[in-house]
């Protein structure tokens, strides 16, 4: 029964049935890790008669792997959190998914992202810090550097001045109270992944990101279009100073997402003390594209035409954003492979294949 | 049974058994409006067979007036704040002073002040929200402006750039969150009173600050070696860029800063729409006092001598803080009128008659 440390280590997945929760616990598994889930699916498909929602059950399928545990609940309820901490104890790392993302929906309903974001992040701080968990891998966003005072955006630049809208202004919230708790318990390590713009879905085509409405994201937002779920694609604004107009993002493939996820846990699970302390890094390409190149490009890949209308800008949405990725590459020794092509492809390959998602009907 | 609508409101106020919170309610009561006061009493004394907390079974004899209730209750606690809420429904505004304050805890234990000051009004507002409570008063500080880029600190100046410690960031966090659900709802009416720091006690010497501890705050520190419960003060480091090298802060009298409040309330309950939106605004006198300018005052009007030791600075402490206090006399009308001295002689005159705060028995 010998394995290495690492590999047998516990990790608590917060919002691990998610679009980027998923396709992180997948590639756990296939790494061999121990894993309990824990969601309370308000974005999940949870088909009848199964006990795991879809996308894991998928996960388990494809990677022919089990879960310790998967948890149907809110990471702020106390009790529940509690006992898990108790019945998996000792948890090695916690990698904290669980958040809401829709931007617009944060402008209209701050507090209910607050609530999820802000308090459901501090609660399972306190649950951690009750069971002595000491290292944490959170998922952040580089829309905590707000409107960008330079480009490319690194780590250094400043965070939380600008940011646009309460999603973005929750994710600020979050570093920074992980900020100080580093600093008032100096054995702690926390990572925090500043994701860029993740895109597209697992090779095998089964996982993929999953909107339960009106898709916020615009990968999704195209292959909708592309399997006529939807009508014609929404360009939200073509009057921002870029090239084209459409605003730019640096999108990133949802594998190698993942992979730096992976990188990260392989370091902190590291015994050094090299990671205590708060260390925000960037996962991002480093290339921006713009929305009218994205459409190109997936219509490149998959052979289909995506009719888009230009409708007027979008409330908190910002010009151009691109990362610095050095930090990554130094810290953690991973960069980015995957094209935008492959991005399109992937994501075609999952959509076309589940033209509902996971849903077995169209909504 | 005929009287103005505005002193007949309910008022709900959460830590209304603390320090400013007890000064405010003795306030509202002389003012007829109808108080129901919240408080987990963490910071509180409560005396034997005494349904209330000492601070606020004397502010009902200074008035000779009766709180409409007392419950003593976390405000994170949903269950016994929907009874309270809908107990005492309509509530015409929300007055939030509950909150943790003291700065070099918040370093140590930032996780607690998060917790407390920032999931405690999370869900403060949720609770107004599902009651339909439209208006609401908060408790910030100028500890929000972090390190000042300009003085006098205008409400212009940006805030939450360079907190210098948890307690702040607690605040500023509040406000941004305060911000995004008044944009959100037109029809909030809010108010972020920027405190700069409170001191002294109610003309009647019967209330006024008692911390349950070795004191945060310079001023009653030097009530406490006057009385002679501690030795000699400690001041925080003489090696500032300032006239005497202490740091120089903005005191502001109780009194000052309650009326500012019964003002701020006024304003608020005002049908017209004026007060639609966010509104943060200073409490202070505009005039700044250094820690030996605060000394020597003291021992002026109270004949007391203070011996005082200097020791290192303190960790998240700032150099010089002090208000633009223009906004409070254009929008509320108000403007603080009492001076360094009276400050002094009415925080001696409470510790004098109270040697041992509240309590009975020295700590």
């Amino acid at each position: 029964m010998s394995s290495s440390p690492s590999t047998t280590a516990t990790v608590l997945v917060t919002g691990g049935s998610g679009y980027v929760g998923s396709h992180c616990v997948l590639s756990l598994l296939e790494h061999n890790y121990r894993v309990i889930v824990i969601d309370n699916l308000v974005n999940s498909v949870q088909l009848d008669n199964c006990p795991l929602p879809e996308s894991l059950k998928r996960v388990e399928e494809i990677t022919g792997k089990r879960l310790v545990k998967f948890y149907n609940t809110n990471i702020e309820n106390a009790e529940t959190m509690e006992k898990i901490f108790q019945e998996h104890s000792p948890i090695d790392v916690v990698m904290h998914f669980a958040a809401l993302k829709a931007v617009a929906e944060s402008i209209s309903k701050p507090l209910l992202y607050y609530q999820n974001n802000v308090i459901g992040s501090i609660a399972l701080l306190a649950m951690m810090d009750k069971f002595n968990v000491k290292k944490f891998i959170f998922s952040s966003s580089a829309t905590v550097y707000g409107v960008p005072e330079y480009l490319p955006l690194d780590e250094k630049h400043p965070i939380g001045r600008s940011c646009a809208n309460p999603y973005g202004r929750s994710k600020f919230m979050v570093e920074q109270i992980l900020e100080d708790l580093c600093r008032s318990q100096p054995e702690l390590s926390v990572i925090s992944l500043r994701y860029f713009n993740p895109v597209g879905a697992h090779e095998s085509g089964r996982i993929g990101e999953d909107p339960s409405d009106i898709p916020n994201n615009l990968m999704p937002y195209i292959t909708q279009v592309a399997t006529k779920r939807r009508p014609y694609l929404q360009v939200y604004g073509n009057d921002y100073e870029t090239e084209d107009g459409t605003p730019i993002r640096d999108y990133i493939h949802i594998t190698d997402l993942t992979t730096g996820h992976i990188a990260a846990l392989r370091e902190i699970l590291n015994d050094s003390s090299s990671w205590n302390g708060y260390h925000p890094i960037n996962l991002g390409t480093g290339v921006g594209s713009t929305v009218l190149q994205v459409i190109a490009a997936f219509e490149k890949v998959s052979g289909v035409h995506i009719p888009y209308k230009v409708v007027g800008r979008r409330a908190g949405d910002l010009c151009t954003l691109y990362a610095d990725a050095q930090l990554a590459q130094i810290r953690l020794g991973w960069k980015a492979t995957h094209t935008l092509e492959e991005m399109c492809s992937s994501a075609w390959n999952w959509q076309s294949n589940n033209p509902n998602g996971y849903r077995q009907y169209s909504t």
